[in-house]
């Protein structure tokens, strides 16, 4: 007998991961697709010594069946850290989630029913829309990088608004400051709830860090814990690790309420083991002792690849230099260029990109490319930039 | 402005949870509820070796952005472990899942178009229910405690059926070998999924361990990999410690690579370092090492949980002696009794229950309770069961 069908979502996916993986396996490729870390940040020593300790000296946090909404400790370290001025929380303002992608999903599960609309940021972090695309959403895209965008239009009858501010996965740019205040405004006078995703705010390279969505929701607010209507996810993956899958959410109560049953649902808790030691590390401070080596290597690198697309792709592309993060966005200047074809020739050439279609909703932009600056050393990336103006020039004359 | 509604499912939710939790807080309860382990079987020791030396020898693996499906070296090592006779398990044939709960998501995630059906062996576990409930499934029961089932004839047209063979939660039953047979001929003639839920498979506390449906439903394949319709789940959260949130799936390659897609969108992948853990415990032995000394430890809980029943519940209850697992599953003889009615009742008395139509899918049934016997040592067992007999009959007389 023939096997039942899958659910239909399936069918939807692209094979740009597959696509990923088989470059994985070709030597000598130069990966500027990724979003990857350098793993001489980690803090092993730190992290190993965390490890052992939380299951030799905390065993009843860290083996046992938690509670869904994360350890208490945890939980109350990580209000601590998040709340100043009129920004007030407690622990019934935090859950913890396994990494920041299941704060997107558990998202998606409690506020999604099929055919419901997200305002989205766009370009969009793939992450999201995988996490969402098995509840069918409609997307009414923001363009938050022109001024020609009716923010409050988008977010009036949306179930959320799905940003990242500080340098958002693709396109590398900040929101400033006056479309975070207008963000922030449209969802007190929409009602709708707004997702602050901000994986990479401790990853400011120039300038101050501009106020979070969180932090402008609470102005004004009385003294009870923070009840407005920002959703903010946090992680340690960048600042510490992603093996340890530690993510979590600050948000009003009822939504904390509501997150806590379907995560109950998913995956029942986040590991004690990984909790207890989150929970160690934030009470010791670790993320600050080794964030200024993060952004100095960062830095370093991010001027690297802009100084070897200055040089090799001056006459291909336009784009931004970020002033933080993970990523630059390279539009080509040809509007006939297919990022989708690129990315295959590329590999010809000995490098992988990611193509702007994927971080597209409805798949159409095809002009893009997101190139990552943090796992490869200054000569790779310039060497990967080489080997992309060759592909470019060569894709453009098959054209 | 009001906010947006939440996902529909969330209002079908029951309050059993908020009484469990409580419950908590009331000092002195006994509680027969849960189904928590005795925090005295853990290995500690062996566990926080293993969490230093995953972080401090293998950073790589424990640190990084693992791959979806897990480890490379800790699917080997599961694959190695089942594999046996006609049953040829490679690393296609595995994946990594944050617990044995996120298992249920995923296959309801791949599988279910809302309204899609399951056959489920009732009285089912309430996790499986809450993991499904978005997606809104029908549910056609399977009562394979009576011989009036027809096995085939509910698993026709369904999406999976889903079992747990050994020490069922709630009811503590084995399906007996016949029956076991009866499921895998019919996955096979239907076409249907075969879910095989298997967190109670090394608790036997009397006689030898019958089939597994995997192994039953490879009898007779050929050379390759395994390729037949068992979906089988497995956990360390039984036999070492929940607080790690390893499980697995055993089954056919083209589902694991349908549940791969599906966990990238959930939480990209389970944490690296309570895998890199599972790995070093599984390649050294250590469930057998310490199964032993839980197996006599819950046997006597058992013995003790049944003794009290048969000396205070006799007149009240009818149940079976489980040859394993955690549970006794306890049906009132006077059809007028309310288990939920009565959990409320027994918070006065002392003593938390949990009542049966929470693991109803229709949550129609109310008579039974199932009792835990693995948290409590034999005194408090007792002295619960005393309080539950006391609670019971107060509840029938206010009727």
């Amino acid at each position: 007998m023939s096997r039942p069908a899958l659910a239909r979502w399936l069918s939807q996916t692209n094979d740009v991961t597959q696509t990923f993986l088989a470059a994985g396996r070709i030597p000598g490729l130069i990966n500027l697709a990724g979003g990857l870390p350098d793993p001489s940040v980690w803090p092993v020593d730190a992290l190993a010594g965390y490890a052992q300790s939380a299951v030799a000296d905390h065993p009843g946090d860290s083996l046992a069946y938690s509670p869904i909404d994360g350890l208490p400790g945890l939980r109350d370290v990580i209000a601590a850290r998040f709340s100043r001025g009129d920004l007030k929380l407690g622990r019934e303002n935090v859950m913890v989630t396994t990494g920041g992608m299941q704060a997107l999903d558990l998202v998606g599960k409690v506020l999604l029913d099929q055919g419901d609309a997200i305002a989205a940021q766009s370009p969009a972090y793939l992450g999201a829309l995988d996490a969402w695309m098995p509840r069918g959403p409609a997307y009414r895209p923001m363009r938050l990088d022109t001024n020609d965008v009716d923010i409050a239009g988008c977010m009036a009858g949306a179930k959320f608004a799905y940003t990242v501010p500080n340098f958002s996965n693709p396109s590398g740019r900040l929101v400033e400051a006056d479309q975070r205040q207008e963000l922030v405004a449209a969802a007190h006078d929409t009602g709708c709830w707004l997702v602050e995703d901000d994986p990479y705010g401790a990853l400011y390279y120039d300038g101050d860090p501009l106020p979070r969505l969180l932090d402008l929701s609470a102005k004004g607010q009385g003294d009870g814990p923070y009840d407005g209507p920002v959703i903010y996810l946090g992680t340690l993956s960048k600042e510490l690790a992603p093996g340890m899958r530690i993510g979590w959410v600050i948000a009003a109560p009822e939504m904390i309420v509501a997150l806590t049953t379907a995560k109950q649902g998913s995956d029942m808790f986040t590991s004690g083991i990984c909790q207890r030691m989150a929970q160690s590390a934030l009470e010791d401070g670790l993320p600050e002792q080794v964030l200024p080596q993060i952004i100095d290597l960062y830095r370093a690198r991010r001027d690297a690849l802009c100084a070897a697309m200055a040089e090799h792709l001056g006459d291909l592309y336009d784009w931004d230099v970020p002033k933080g993060g993970m990523f630059v966005w390279a539009v080509a200047k040809d509007p006939r260029l297919n990022t989708d074809a690129l990315m295959t020739r590329g590999l010809d050439h000995g490098v992988c990109i990611s193509p702007s279609s994927v971080f597209d909703p409805e798949g159409k932009d095809h002009r893009a490319t997101r190139l990552n600056f943090t796992l490869n050393p200054p000569e790779k990336l310039a060497e990967g930039v080489r080997r992309l103006a060759e592909a470019t020039r060569a894709e453009l004359a098959s054209l």
